[in-house]
């Protein structure tokens, strides 16, 4: 007999591990690509996944613009795929992130990709897959098998090797990276912390996320797992973007959880705690000593990391948090309703 | 006195005439920028919005791709404003929309993406505002004043000033818009059927909206508007990013709207169809003959604009369902909690 959510809890813990394990034996792959795009570097890096690859995408476009200085969008699958359009891709650098490498969309959008004059780079955590066969460059996040549906080690796994391959090829040393594995078992050893933040969310049916700039996909995962998990109607938003309309629907009868490690994004997310606190919401912290001091309800990230890297470990947190809200509102995290591991979308 | 949502109905009911307005009186103004792009074409597109402009943005992206087949992004701004980035854009223009033309962040954004080499194409509704006094150039979606807090006329007015702009550049005779008036007037006329769906969504707390291609966004403006207006927790997904995860929080409890019109996204949206069934979803497709035929409960969008056109009407039946839900709810649509016409984020 199993427990719920013991495959699930059980990925979640290993991250630590795991992580150092691609600081150990990942670095040398992600400098060989790196080397190889820095030498022949494209005008334009275009990235496409799904589900939580789509958010480890979404953290790498924030790195590529801000970190590499290039221009950088999300595709949208479908354009290739369902409209078959045909653009131009020269000096394109496609990254399509996929755990299974197995999704016929994505396999199709790096064909195509191709055909249209991009180079593909595949991060996938298969390296046996179809993606990784037919990409120009493969870099395996080395999370190994993923058993439970709700993914987890393997999102830090693309978000550490897609940190460490840019990093690398902006000419740096990986040394930011080096405090992630121990900042990850700080938050698994914390875990209690997430137990009873589960219990105090046990009746919202409803919860709203917010995060900015690098940590904007950590709450856009989070909601990802809260969703399958929990079945709570989970909602991420950039802080401007909340203030942008959504900010409406915010009462005192629902949870907000701003995620806010320090940096200049905690800078930006100040006004916008300040929004939510006159609409009265219930607002939960989890973030650094500038924004968890002030007297609000919060889980301090007592990492030194910066904040670039920050999202690596702090997911972790999250996912804790979804795991225990299923189990304490009585679901097994490990089978979420109508979900398989493998989602074949066209 | 005014009734509560007098002045959103009365908006929503202007923009056939408006649209019509745009036909006749914005077409030169959109050869013209269109003339101007097309004699010195960039590589690549980045757009830039806040909310429903946002959407706007989104929309156009796909016209870029599959229209024009040029690679196509959706700027972060924060990476340029919070975080000081500096990217390469030489060869790329920059599209920022702003209704009101007058939000820092994107102002700043124009700015620097100058700076930065970028052409910058503003898209207001304020042909004074500071944002088209900076930009390269400057398209007025003639959309009038708007006063109602939750945007409807200026986001057609984007929408088709968007279309017209983009068709003229790759050299189309603007024909394919010619029905928008009309069949906008159409599901202005058919408001009884949106009163009808929001009578039956009274006591539902959170909605799930679904669509795929040029329809998507039409799902994510139909979600803000319920967001603003109903406070109920309006998601929208593409087709494909429902089935990876967000599925599962589907079930008979918590209405599905999916918004299909006809043509090759309603071919990707089938499979979709069917699990959201085997979900047990309580599911409602405004969509053309081949979905919303099938004994489903549908409402019919009986125009036959082509399906890059058509979101430039549709979205007219959502706006009226966020104006009549809100008024069922006891909620004035005119004045949604927390907010005012124009949102400044930096």
């Amino acid at each position: 007999m199993t427990e719920p959510g013991q495959l699930m809890r059980s990925e979640i813990e290993e991250q630590p591990t795991l992580l150092q394990g691609i600081l150990d034996h990942g670095l040398d792959e992600a400098r060989a690509v790196a080397d190889v795009l820095r030498a022949n570097p494209p005008r334009f890096v275009l990235l496409a996944g799904r589900g939580t690859s789509d958010h480890a995408c979404l953290y790498a476009k924030y790195l590529v613009e801000i970190g590499l200085g290039l221009p950088a969008g999300m595709m949208s699958p479908s354009t290739l795929t369902t409209y078959s359009s045909r653009p131009d891709l020269r000096d394109v650098l496609v990254v399509v992130v996929s755990q299974s490498g197995g999704s016929p969309d994505l396999l199709e959008t790096a064909t195509v990709a191709q055909q249209c004059g991009a180079r593909v780079l595949a991060v996938t955590n298969n390296a046996g897959s179809a993606l990784a066969a037919v990409a120009d460059h493969h870099l395996d996040v080395l999370a190994g098998d993923e058993l439970a549906v709700a993914a987890t080690k393997s999102y830090t796994a693309e978000l550490l090797t897609l940190w460490l391959t840019i990093d690398a090829w902006r000419g740096g040393d990986a040394a930011a990276a080096r405090g992630v594995p121990q900042a990850a078992a700080r938050l698994v050893s914390r875990r209690t912390s997430m137990v009873e933040l589960a219990a105090r969310f046990r009746f919202a049916d409803r919860i709203v996320l917010t995060a900015r700039g690098y940590s904007y996909p950590t709450a856009l995962e989070a909601a990802l797992k809260l969703m399958e998990t929990s079945y709570v109607a989970a909602h991420a938003f950039s802080g401007a973007d909340l203030l942008h309309g959504p900010l409406a629907m915010i009462d005192e009868s629902h949870p907000v959880l701003a995620v806010i490690p320090e940096g200049a994004g905690a800078a930006a997310m100040q006004p916008v705690l300040e929004r939510l606190q006159q609409r009265g919401a219930d607002l939960t912290v989890i973030g650094g000593p500038s924004s968890v001091s002030s007297g609000r309800p919060g889980v301090l990230l007592d990492h030194a990391l910066s904040e670039d890297v920050s999202p690596i470990a702090d997911i972790v947190a999250l996912q804790q948090l979804a795991c225990e809200m299923a189990i304490a509102r009585g679901f097994d995290p490990d089978q979420p309703r109508g979900l398989s591991k493998v989602t074949e979308t066209w």
